[in-house]
């Protein structure tokens, strides 16, 4: 597949509060946007059809997953060929009664299914249960999906904490990193422990771009959602979608609570030239790795 | 062993263009000063001996290595006891003829060696041929050393690149990364690619700090030092030494000329804390990183 050395990325950093009608309706608004301003890839938020529903533990939240494919796919799909782009939707997958998953699908610019990811690393804390609702993804589960625009190596949230998810993705050849993303802020934290947070997270994303000489586009929801049952403090998302390039340079950023798309110029010829003068995947030593596969060494 | 809280952590940063004397002379100025300081773990920038001497490849420079222990330990190893600190050494080891290394060499504060280690990932790019000179480390080489201040994962200079170097320390129980080294820019290269070449360096380790939640000290020499033979643009070292804490916030750094120490407390509450809070080696997928121990996916 013949590919240009310069891609048109970008991100719908947006609310995503409201029911799925409106939050499809944000959806289409932004790839008609998006359609306007050439973008080529674009990604959405993670589980954009509603609410974060993982703030508290309730089976009846099983009966919004649904199937893949199914009328959402088809609907996406059908948008993604409207408007000839290339798009990482995130769903709450049903793949069959007593397993449900945190999907990514990416569609290709002619509205067809390209692959799915299913999110490995399963985060569980305080407002963020998301080891009752979802499945882990299979043990061959870090493959990067192929499109018209690129191999994709799509993660989802948790996982961009984990130098190991991004790192397999690049010894499989994807050619950039995708973070649909949910995280937020625990409002009662000061304001100088909430910027430490934001700091560590933007730095350990980009620290995988170093390292694997890859383009990253993390796309994270912004505003305050209530507790579905008003028992707790809410979510308060935190924003900051961003794109880097692939020695980690900001390449386009956004604040705390600006809805809108953000996008820049993915040069492809940036990983080969880097991989040429800074050797990494040359002198990796697999002959010590072993350890990783193992929970600790203590 | 009975550890406190806090420690009182530094590096110095320092021309090493001299003689073995002279840079002697400066690093025993330094532990001077740092004894005054009531500084307790001290950094030395990687294979302080002498000028970087990978510069060329030329075999009469492996009669500079030495046996460890050796003179040069007894040295460093009484200079820590008389200061009464850990000291980080770096040292071109002659483990046998045909096999020699890029070795820390780790002393007590009682001036015995606690441990070594071997540097693992070696690079060899224009300027930095270290792959003529050193054997990489052993198999097991991702071995953390016990000091009385602490379990010290050191590594060494090109392995700062590496996620899993960092990850290994960190299963093994590492408390603290630590990396002494000599990296520097190509003086051909125009001001803007150092800037993004020296922020993706600081970014990679930072990230490492954040993935493990581990502070992290990262010794760098500084100084311009001349080809061995005047055949080349000789290297331009970068400086700017960083300590940063286990979330990756700067806790000190210094310019890329300034020579001296540089030093900060280490709170050793910190990871423990963010480690309840933010589990991420409860979550590692081990069952799906066999990838991780082969050279590409594809």
């Amino acid at each position: 597949m013949a590919m240009t050395e310069s891609v048109h990325i970008g991100c719908l950093q947006t609310r995503l509060d409201g029911s799925t009608e409106d939050n499809l309706e944000r959806i289409e608004t932004g790839m008609q946007e998006a359609a306007r301003q050439d973008i080529q890839l674009l990604v959405l938020p993670e589980l954009h059809q509603g609410p974060y529903f993982c703030q508290n533990e309730d089976a009846s939240v099983f009966d919004r997953a649904e199937p893949i494919p199914g009328p959402t796919t088809e609907h996406l799909g059908r948008l993604a060929q409207r408007h000839g782009l290339v798009l990482v939707a995130s769903l709450f997958e049903r793949r069959m009664e007593g397993i449900f998953h945190n999907t990514a699908v990416v569609f290709d610019r002619d509205g067809q299914i390209a692959g799915l990811y299913r999110k490995m690393h399963i985060p569980d804390d305080p407002g963020y249960y998301e080891k009752f609702y979802f499945s882990p993804g299979d043990q061959d589960g870090f493959q990067p999906i192929d499109t018209s625009v690129g191999r994709l190596g799509v993660l989802i949230c948790w996982d961009q904490w984990f130098p190991e998810a991004a790192r397999l993705m690049a010894l499989a050849g994807a050619e950039i990193l995708v973070y649909p993303t949910a995280i937020g802020w625990d409002i009662k934290d000061a304001a100088s422990e909430q910027a430490r947070q934001l700091e560590a997270w933007q730095t350990v994303q980009r620290g995988h771009a170093v390292a694997n000489h890859l383009p990253l586009i993390c796309c994270n929801r912004t505003g305050w959602e209530a507790h579905p049952r008003e028992q707790g403090n809410g979510s308060q998302f935190w924003g900051h979608s961003f794109i880097c390039d692939a020695q980690g340079a900001w390449l386009a950023r956004t604040d705390e609570q600006t809805e809108g798309l953000l996008s820049a110029q993915w040069d492809r010829t940036l990983t080969r030239d880097l991989r040429r003068i800074w050797p990494f995947f040359r002198d990796r030593r697999i002959d010590a790795y072993q350890g990783l596969t193992t929970r600790s060494q203590k």
